[in-house]
């Protein structure tokens, strides 16, 4: 097999990013998402941004035509930022689409064609009833062999789950301690989807059964709460409610430009030093059910990109759309081993907001919500603001001179991985 | 405006290019159509291609979610080529999405990070009802503003189409002689939809009559024949059934490397010198119903990079979605003056297969028919042919050193121009 080092022609630096508010936003269209998106990146620009520098666009969105009855989301999206005519490119892979969208924009200008670019994500979910929204999710999967033999995305990773728990002989229960830390995080994340730990659900459940006038409900802790199906009903088997990410309206924006130019934007810009992309076989053609295998190779070259190892990197934000996949993603990132020490680490505090390898500190997708297109983009606009020390309430207080985003799409069909570091 | 000239990091090559047979394939699905075309391309590729080498794979697809239900089509096609786990991207601008994947696997070489990369585009259309393709095709409008208000394409280049006609006195006739030109042309081209003229049309509307036992009708010429409406009935006014592309099936794969290892392929490489790429606004938000915009614009950039006038190229595939679609193609182009110089070059023989610039020597979109994602890669494998001297009955007896590509997404709101170089 042909083989040659990865390397990018030149340098490219991230020196601003934003986000609308995750949640569920009835009045709000893809485009409506974006400008806010949009808006909020001006703001983070610290010189100053003129929009007409910018030279092209990439929109990762997944399935605009499903909620919107919309294709060319990312010309009609550039319209609306004020951008046309520059040259606007709508990018899909899933639950990836974001961060396809911007490892092309590093792309575009490691190619030498563009200096500035703007990369994006948006999608719009909540506009057809949850049943609809199931199986237009479920388009991501392959429609021949899986949707159609009755699989939903809950189903693909609770078959994912249940192998990693009877292999490993792992409890459901570190699933949970996922979710408690995600929401724990994400709880700090005004634009979370939902701002609110999992102590915070327990109180409005006993007040809503305190008002109901029905016996309130007294759990021990979350983990008691997590395990009692009036409160957290299992979905698809080992996955409950609160294994799942919810259903999110959201978007998000990343500007890129040439290494070289980072000092007209910002004194203090954030180089992306290694990125990686990988496809998967579906799931019904996959080796294992406890690794996604492109997770893998896209992190290998990543860190051969960027010359770092996986203990280097002291945060990480990780596709957890399931708490499985956190799991998952721990361990095929290098972080943790494979198996119990993967699971267990929320459980142990490692991945904590005060752990040794803090994870999804934005409250991950779990937490903040799932907007299929924007996910991987709101990552990168994560680590931005933790790796400059403009997190507010949520900034890890590790000094973080690297970081990882890792974007997973469908069952992990596609990863892109990449390594930002702050010089 | 932040401003500086367009250029290549490094030279790309087209060494090979393939397509599937177009035309309504009831058995076949955009996985099955991909891996047709990409067999064909592999025949091309004179020195032979193995596969594995290929690092990086871009299709263009524009409605698999509305005809086949599935998102993800890059991933699911990439595993049925054997491609798996390399990086699969779709990416979707309507009807422009082909050559817009084309272009970001230029930019993918050009960048350093790949040497070898597999473009493609495809499309299965004739999965539904006529009437619910017409809807899906909508999609690719402003569904807040155009499909909402009754538009369908028919009717949006209908608007363009009358504006031209009334603005500079042009008579629907030069319409109708841009499909009797491609069919001309098409007939010679054995994957065409329809490889038919339009007196084969005529031959077997008169069969059919007198198999009916009908009054034989003799029309003096194709005019005539086409301006029967019993035959060619009006679609949108003044739109008629030969004014429209067909709905088609079919996909198409171009190979490109860099320029260095173009040798390791072939003897006989097509250099891509210029690509341009711009996008538009939509109909209701724009100056003009007689140019497209991002057309000047796309070509003046591709123009630019490859240092040629458009005087200086020898033949070209533009996008006749619509019969008025060539006609502001070689008007936008360069090629002809806007207005009755561009109208009437069809019926003048400026651009028949010998005139003094052929264009659409494949048929066109017209003929050949129009898998949307699929057409900007068709175009690619026909000026491949046609630059080789291995176009068969339809070569081109012009010495072609230089060619354009021209695809359109939409109404205009995306396009992409490429020029290509045989040395």
């Amino acid at each position: 097999m042909y083989h040659r080092e990865r390397k990018l022609g030149r340098g490219v630096a991230l020196v601003g990013a934003g986000m609308s508010k995750f949640g569920v936003q009835p009045d709000k269209t893809n485009r409506d998402l974006v400008v806010e998106a949009f808006a909020d990146l001006k703001h983070s620009v610290d010189k100053g941004l003129d929009p007409d520098d910018i030279e092209a666009f990439y929109l990762g969105n997944f399935g605009a035509e499903m909620w919107e009855a919309q294709s060319v989301i990312a010309t009609l999206s550039a319209t609306w930022l004020g951008l046309t005519p520059k040259p606007a490119v709508k990018v899909e892979d899933a639950c990836a689409s974001g961060a396809v969208a911007v490892r092309q924009g590093i792309l575009a200008i490691a190619s030498g064609l563009y200096d500035i670019v703007l990369t994006g994500g948006s999608e719009k979910m909540s506009a057809l009833p949850t049943e609809w929204t199931t199986t237009a999710l479920g388009f991501g999967s392959d429609t021949a062999y899986e949707a159609s033999a009755g699989f939903t995305f809950p189903g693909l990773y609770a078959a994912m789950a249940s192998a990693y728990l009877h292999k490993y002989g792992v409890s459901h229960d570190e699933m949970l301690r996922v979710a408690i830390k995600n929401h724990s995080n994400g709880a700090l994340n005004s634009k979370a989807h939902f701002p609110l730990t999992i102590r915070d659900f327990m109180k409005m459940r006993a007040a809503k059964a305190k008002e109901k006038g029905q016996p309130v409900p007294g759990w021990a802790d979350e983990l008691e709460f997590l395990n009692d199906p009036t409160y957290n009903p299992v979905i698809a088997w080992p996955n409950t409610l609160f294994d799942c990410c919810p259903v999110t309206d959201g978007a998000a924006c990343a500007l890129l430009v040439a290494e070289e130019i980072a000092g007209n934007f910002t004194d203090k810009p954030i180089y992306i030093i290694g990125s990686g992309h990988a496809s998967g076989h579906d799931i019904h053609d996959r080796d294992t059910l406890t690794s996604i295998p492109a997770t893998r190779l896209a992190a290998r070259e990543a860190y051969e990109m960027a010359r770092v190892r996986p203990q280097d990197i002291k945060i990480a934000e990780v596709h957890d759309c399931f708490t499985i996949a956190e799991i998952l993603a721990i361990g095929d990132l290098g972080f943790f081993e494979e198996g119990k020490e993967a699971a267990e680490a929320a459980g142990a505090g490692k991945t904590t907001r005060d752990g040794i390898k803090p994870i999804n500190v934005s409250g991950g997708l779990k937490c903040k919500g799932h907007p299929v297109g924007a996910t991987g983009v709101a990552q990168v606009a994560e680590i931005f603001q933790q790796m400059r020390g403009e997190a507010g309430q949520r900034q890890v207080q590790t000094d973080t001179d690297l970081a990882v985003t890792h974007n997973v799409g469908a069952h992990g069909t596609t990863v892109v991985v990449q390594v930002y570091e702050r010089r």
